[in-house]
């Protein structure tokens, strides 16, 4: 952390932050300048120090900025555990050397749909079958999914045709529930920074894709993953679904590929990509699937459906079975050429 | 609603459409452009289908856009109730001709921290005392706040200062806790999509103050408020808190005051601002405060705490007992000068 | 200035950034962390010589962060001039304690149009008319402005109503030209980074009107300035106009009132606000005018039309005149209660 | 293009609305709803009336919004030109079946640095050299380009080395001379919305490179292309080059690829994406280099020096030779997985 005085600050203030950290135990070191004084930490700050020490030094007088220079997450780091993190569910593994693909609908409508569309997409190739029953609407007056009876559904399909499964968790009471029914729990979007749920769903220790909310910087986004480690889960998966665009035009969000290879920098977790929530067009999809393997990105997750006009949710972003299969086979090539398989 | 045809689209595309309206029972109505076809819905919609009608229509083959062209809210919309909502709690009235502040500390910390923050702003004009208990911290590793602790001490000071009071509340099952201690709930900023949440605070009942997301629409804000409303809850206060910023170097947020006519123009709630963390600068608190009234908010929530320096959060952005005299003073000329009084 | 090693960064690494700074006769001072090094640069650092060197450092093996810690902006900042600028133009003080009203159509459409208008924004009190000849539009097929006829209509009705005229300049080759004819020259905001243009402009020193960019951060704004500063003019007034929405359904853009006390803190130059372009809607500018005062701006930019229903462009952002003389009468109040007078 | 009038809205005004399409010799389709009536224009818009009308029905009283439902570009549209655009420079094909990479440094430097750096990219396959002349600096304290010397080492180089050769024209009066200088003129981010350079870069006829501004929605950037190809250019090349981040923690853009698959779509002009600027980080570029191609973009516009230490600017996103011809080796299954070749 480092702290800069305003151009003109005086003594008495440069001294009352250098007081400051040293009372926490830490080294301070005066960095004159001509125009402004900086001082510098020269120490490790705990990380449950971190934020309370920033805001004390910020409001102290003459202070201008106080500069974050480390990282604030730490569990989540590559630092921390050098080698890549693999999921193993149901014989998966997620993070290794073959990409993944999650797919399925968006909600589980029934029995028929549901194992319609898991068939599809594991004659396919797709080795989890996505399906929600808990749904976050924008509407109070939306399809708010299946709850109970969905997870059901999801564990007996999941059961029958021996297919991995991952479905969305939206509140703490649920949390047990689900992770009855299906292997991966999902953190949505919107939930990321629902405090309350990354706890209840970090202590039960269950497999969890997490995906990035539409506004959340990348650090936000590792310290919504490092709630989940801190609390207990080991088994994070990321996943990028778009941030807020400039333009909703013509697609729903901005797929931000950028984050595919800085998250495999920063941390050691596997990172999945979802274009059809990044793109919100089913048109756009098999060009920003190849491109997120090509960028780095460990697997994909993808709305398939069996009948996508008469989806309850998300007909307009989910492939059809053929589609699917069309894109599998051209996902072959960009795997092998980004030196894994699929 | 209405559903744009490609330039090229074929007369069967075309008449899908048309079929699909027809079999909702809505009338369809043809407008036949020189390079594209539209068919406008000459129908009320029925909130429930509204969205999986628009994801319908997308999913057709020769559709280009489907057009949102009524307002997806109802029970919070000018039209559903022309009178402004006022929601009293405890003899304060807020959305009334009197601008309401609420003030205190981002956390409660302790006894005599909460005491003395709850009479500096009572002494100063405050009608209302924020203090958190429950507090959404990005990393795991800040102060998550008191817990039942802070309630205890919220509804300790309410009570024998006579001051109302409001808190965050952060999980579904904290929801009737928290409604026993204050008297008005919390959504926060990062929760307003959290949808568990919102249904267990709405069917509470309670006086309830809803933020802003930082990334939210109107429309999405507007919804969250829906779903307090639609299950049960009439005394929702909107907030705007600033959203995400083009540029956090100089404010942590960028206070979006357009929010504040546009949603008094399309709402009756009331409608407050937060310039503590639309700003997230003491500094620049004063100047956004007065302009909030100035463009016609029902009030303001600012932090306020004893002894900034020492806070455990959000230390940076609070006021002292000084200054917020000190602004509790220029807001009165301001708020004459709005055709309200302070 | 200051670079941050990664964790686990080479001695040999870090010997490279102390070498590279030494080289340019400048101190660095290395902070050691226990998990990452940081090294400070304990010298000002040449104006011309930060943006490579922030680059070569960046490009070394081993640097992590290159973090700015002082501000790249001299001749606009409040450290290089500490009292207020002024810019009187034909009588008119802009910056000083009157707050400046700058009114009239967007574009200069014919002579009874501009005479009409500019009769009736002088008699409501503003200072300044308004009034473009080049218009930036985004579309090739759009009205593009009368050009040179429009200048010569600008001096006509400036001199014949003896008041102050502002008019936008989109080309260097033009600068001259329009400099003849206005008293102050307007450089847009999507011009606020066409470097051809503010140089042009710098080297002509007559009073400038610089609008903010839409995705411009402040520093960008503020070294937008500079540019105009260091080229040659000394009468810079900033304007803010909106910067890029969320969300466009109900205004065009996002009024930054933050802006207004961020720059007022950095800089010495006056500050404007355009409510008109920031918020896009004929219904929203007196509420966001209100606000733009009383956060503390120097004063307003404003569209006003003798027939908005008619205008050429930007009709549905504009005031009749009867708007005005009624905004003008409630803004009044609010600038007494800040301080100042209209 | 649809009004929608406000719920309420008076008989009147919806006459009024009526009356006003129809004056313009359009054809008026009213839309009765249950709460809102919506009136639809059953008639072409001619281009050049479209944003005066627009602006004139939105401030008509009663009126609530004015939806534009077709496209407001026309000749960069590929409903006007069905096949996709090659541009032929010097044999060099862009848009045609084989991707191609243009590279070079930021900044020309001097005769040494270009002719190294040409030679190097030349030589790892590079089709194309880019080289600044005019540079666009943030600062106006930053280096500036050679100027005309650099244009003419550009001449030199790609003379010798029979290289074709792009190079950015920032100033009206430059075109020509920059035309006489370098194969493709390049039109920057910021100067993508500046009108007098597109009006001057479209009649000279040259072939032109146009990168999308940093904030530009989709509709924009091809309504800047429409200037270009209005005013007489043919050979207009899109290039996609990274939009404003929400976090500039670790890259300096987010670099929109979902814009690939959309340009594709609407428009017949060829598209590259430039991940240098994309990303800002030279370790991120293969990746997205990568991607970008897997996304479907005609080619790369790639930033290398032969000294990114020594860059005098963007060393930290240029990749050395040696990253350059790894990078391109790696490409070349990607492009044949994509159906391309390299």
């Amino acid at each position: 952390m480092m702290v800069l005085m305003q151009p003109g600050a005086k003594p008495a203030q440069i001294q009352e932050v250098i007081d400051t950290i040293s009372s926490h135990n830490m080294r301070p070191l005066k960095l004159p300048g001509d125009e402004q004084t900086a001082i510098g930490i020269a120490s490790a700050i705990p990380p449950e120090l971190r934020e309370s020490l920033t805001a004390q030094l910020r409001s102290l007088p003459g202070v201008e900025h106080v500069v974050q220079i480390s990282r604030p997450f730490k569990l989540a780091s590559r630092e921390f555990w050098k080698q890549d993190t693999v999921v193993s569910v149901k014989g998966v593994e997620i993070g290794g050397p073959k990409c993944v693909v999650m797919a399925g609908p968006c909600s589980v409508e029934n029995r028929e749909q549901i194992f319609m569309a898991a068939e599809a997409v594991k004659n396919c190739g797709a080795a989890v079958l996505r399906g929600g029953a808990y749904k976050p609407r924008t509407s109070p007056y939306s399809f708010q999914g299946l709850g109970l009876e969905g997870l059901r559904l999801m564990k007996e399909v999941g059961d029958n045709l021996q297919i991995a499964t991952v479905s969305e968790v939206m509140a703490p009471e649920d949390v047990e529930l689900v992770a009855e029914h299906v292997d991966i729990l999902q953190i949505g979007a919107r939930n990321m920074q629902n405090y309350a749920l990354l706890i209840a769903v970090g202590k039960a220790g269950h497999p969890t894709l997490l995906k990035r909310g539409p506004g959340a910087s990348i650090d936000e986004f590792l310290l919504a993953a490092e709630y989940l480690l801190h609390h207990g889960t080991k088994d994070v998966i990321l996943c990028e679904r778009g941030v807020y665009p400039l333009d909703k035009t013509y697609t729903r969000n901005t797929l931000d590929l950028n984050a595919v290879p800085v998250l495999k920098h920063l941390s050691h977790l596997p990172v999945l990509v979802d274009p059809s929530h990044g793109t919100g067009m089913a048109r756009y999809v098999p060009a920003m699937s190849r491109a997120a393997l090509a960028a780095g990105a460990d697997g994909l997750i993808l709305e398939v459906h069996p009948d996508p006009k008469h989806a309850l949710s998300d007909g307009q972003q989910s492939l059809n079975p053929e589609q699917f299969q069309c894109l599998m086979d051209s996902l072959k090539g960009i795997a092998a050429a980004s030196g894994r398989s699929l």
